[in-house]
């Protein structure tokens, strides 16, 4: 068996991610302990080196007078104390050989012209050592392998999803939100300031790592766009990499000065950047969970052409009005599958053509898990989106007075699952909003845990199938030279 | 005190949809006693007839043979026979001098020939008497005042939003998610095919409806255009109209012909259309709950200068991105205001310029309801977008090991209500997904109750805030002539 032969870069960033030992300086009961109680809920099995002089004990562990009283060794430092004390910290990780320091203390190039010099203090004391810092201003690691975590509350089963956040904010809504539709985490690194760490060394790293299979990314700016280029544009080639620029906006770009410090740079420059690296850019938060759901959820497809199931005109009508918006294309089924269908669906109020407006069949025992088979099989479809209107079938429900829905949504994801997995194409199933909210909660988890891609609307949901399509087909331009 | 004088239609339909009797013809156990339950689930008060020679009785009512055999006066027919026999019960329906037919069958001119045929016959029945005909193909009526309604789980409380929709599927949802995020209703009518009452029909009754305070409509295509441009403009000079135009692409016009028989229409003709007569045009299902909800629950206005509050650096970044991609502004605050604010938060790793980022002061008790009162204060803001992230507040209750969240989100409503009540100013609610959603639904119905519309995304609630904006100006601007 062949060894491969790993970067430089990523054998220094997974060690940081796979610490022995973490110490934590400066959290305190004042502080809610966040840091500690951040790792040890992930179940961090290595040691832990609660540092504060103030402190004796909590949580069950001795508290260290400074990082230097540590009798073992120390690979990861997290640092919560106030900017100015940073840098005898940061030499104190250096003195203890420790691989990398996350600085979550903000007051540096992003306050002021002090906070600036301060900064760059701090990437004097570390150069020409082989300690690291990951920011100052970030929320640092998330890498549920190797359980540790910036929130206590963050899923610690490990899974296929990296993302590279500037903002601490964005790093912890997008592990808590992703959570919540079914992703699972490789690595996350929030970097805040960046000042010796940067994306690019992000990117590198998870690009190779095995373990990650989507990338995603949210950037203020950098303050090196040659390596950044190449660094999106080899990531993008081993793996799909969905990039969300922020401070896009003249206003916004100021914000982003006040936030980490960045030069955000024009729109102009960025759009060039991510057509020339292949990468997949998005808006927002939104499009950001949604194209990176089609990443993860769904086999590859360069096929425009979807199949759109609905239990109403209406909406068929208007689904076919976003899904061509998007890009796609809802064109009419052969004939064969049209009469195949026409044997499970009343013949009144539905049609059958494309899109697909099933009426009250919808709601018929067995129709769906048929009808959703036997379009996935037609060769002119290359993906199915569904729209779940739970309100429906809770009605149905209702007027019965038995409960019908197990049936129903058990045929759903029946007809899903073959769709998916004996033809080998995306399914989206779109949940819009209703009042009958615990319902909606229960169908999203049937979905969420049988590995559906979950979206508020026909119109999120194609967009970002329309974007994982484009990189789909760049990818067989490029792999075809 | 003077009369107001209505005109000949609206008291059509305000006779319509206020009956003292309603029969319900064709419904049947098998067909879950569909319309039956629905109106008498929604409290109705005065007579209902169900009409089926099958059938004896169910719920505790009589059936009678045939609507000839009804011994008293019906105002209203609901139908649901299959389309061959439509037309004898439309025929019984002019004997009984009922006010209105809704024809629920379909088999009408969006499915054939044969069928357009038949929908002529129901217009040469009714032509000349007083009855009126909705449908066929539709849902007809909900109107929480009157206690009728086309479903047995709309709100029974009446409100101010009308909605006039030509797919029956889009009133269902409009009406059960509307509902879910605090609208209420004055009326909504679904029509169909819209063989004789037609879209223009509902648009006058609505703008002369002083129930009604603001419009909604979902349309495919309509036989008389000039009129329903005279008819869209005489609303919006009176309230906010706010249009969505199903079928606007080649292939979603195709599936309006087999949904509704429309003829769709070319877009750039719609948009024309829209523009000419000061209505609110919209792209979809989310659009259209998200602008009403800023015309229900908001004050007017004309400034495009939005205060943003976040708990987060990064949301502060990509949410001004957003507001200023929709056509709104996010100017920096006055030195008083400021200063002002600068009492109530901490110095590190906050900002509160404008976008605000509050960091770890945004749940501190107390803050939120003297910030967002402050911020509302400064004359250079015209509303407020504030972004409601549960998980931050959830998690410090879980580490602090207290209930806080009372405290807080009691806090921001009051903030919320000092800017909506004091400074009359709009307050846009954002909740974002996350995974403690039962935290997200309690704490969305605490700002439901209170009155303040709820958003998904900032870039949704700025778009929608920025399309009440363009209407209000355009109102202006009419009235100063």
């Amino acid at each position: 068996m062949q060894m491969e032969k790993h970067s430089e870069i990523f054998n220094e960033i997974d060690d940081i991610v796979h610490p022995k030992s973490v110490a934590i300086v400066g959290d305190s009961p004042k502080g809610r302990l966040y840091w500690l109680k951040s790792i040890v809920e992930s179940g961090f099995k290595g040691t832990i080196y609660p540092v504060n002089p103030n402190v004796d004990s909590a949580l069950g562990l001795k508290f260290y007078k400074s990082l230097l009283d540590v009798p073992g060794d120390v690979d990861l430092v997290i640092v919560r104390v106030p900017a100015a004390v940073v840098p005898d910290v940061v030499k104190e990780s250096v003195a203890k050989k420790a691989k990398a320091v996350v600085v979550f203390s903000s007051g540096f190039s992003e306050k002021d012209e002090e906070g600036a010099e301060l900064e760059k203090k701090l990437v004097q004391i570390v150069k020409g050592t082989r300690t690291r810092i990951i920011g100052p201003n970030c929320m640092g690691i998330y890498c549920p392998e190797s359980k540790i975590s910036f929130r206590p509350d963050t899923s610690t089963e490990p899974g296929p999803v990296g993302f590279i956040s500037q903002s601490g904010g964005h790093a912890i809504n997008f592990s808590i939100a992703g959570r919540a539709i079914g992703f699972r985490f490789s690595k996350v690194f929030s970097y805040g300031n960046a000042c010796d760490l940067d994306s690019s060394d992000f990117l590198e790293y998870l690009a190779e790592d095995e373990k990650t299979k989507v990338i995603g990314m949210y950037i203020e700016g950098t303050k090196n766009g040659e390596r950044l280029v190449r660094a999106l544009k080899k990531a993008a080639e081993t793996k799909p990499v969905v990039v969300w620029k922020g401070g896009r906006s003249e206003a916004g770009a100021r914000a982003a000065a006040s936030h980490t410090g960045s030069l955000a740079g024009s729109t102009e420059i960025w759009n060039a950047v991510f057509k020339q690296t292949g990468v997949v850019p998005v808006r927002g938060f939104e499009e950001l969970l949604d194209t990176i759901s089609v990443f993860v959820f769904c086999p590859s497809t360069t096929s425009r052409n979807v199949g759109l199931v609905s239990i109403s005109g209406g909406s068929s009508v208007s689904n076919t009005d976003f899904c061509v918006e998007e890009g796609l294309n809802v064109p009419e089924l052969s004939q064969e599958i049209k009469d195949r269908i026409g044997e499970f669906v009343q013949k009144m109020g539905t049609s059958v053509k494309n899109p697909l407006d099933l009426a009250g069949s919808y709601n018929y025992p067995g129709v769906l898990e048929n009808v959703l088979g036997i379009v996935g099989e037609d060769r002119r479809i290359g993906s199915i989106i569904l729209e779940v209107q739970v309100h429906y079938t809770s009605l149905i429900e209702k007027l019965n007075g038995t409960p019908v829905s197990s049936i129903i949504y058990g045929g759903m994801l029946e007809g899903c699952k073959k769709v998916r997995d004996e033809s080998n194409k995306p399914v989206l199933v779109i949940l819009p909003r209703t009042h009958y909210e615990k319902e909606l909660a229960r169908v999203r988890k049937l979905f969420i845990n049988e590995g559906f891609p979950i979206f508020p609307s026909v119109s999120s949901a194609a967009r970002a199938l329309h974007k994982a399509i484009q990189y789909y087909e760049q990818k067989r331009v490029r792999e075809s030279y």
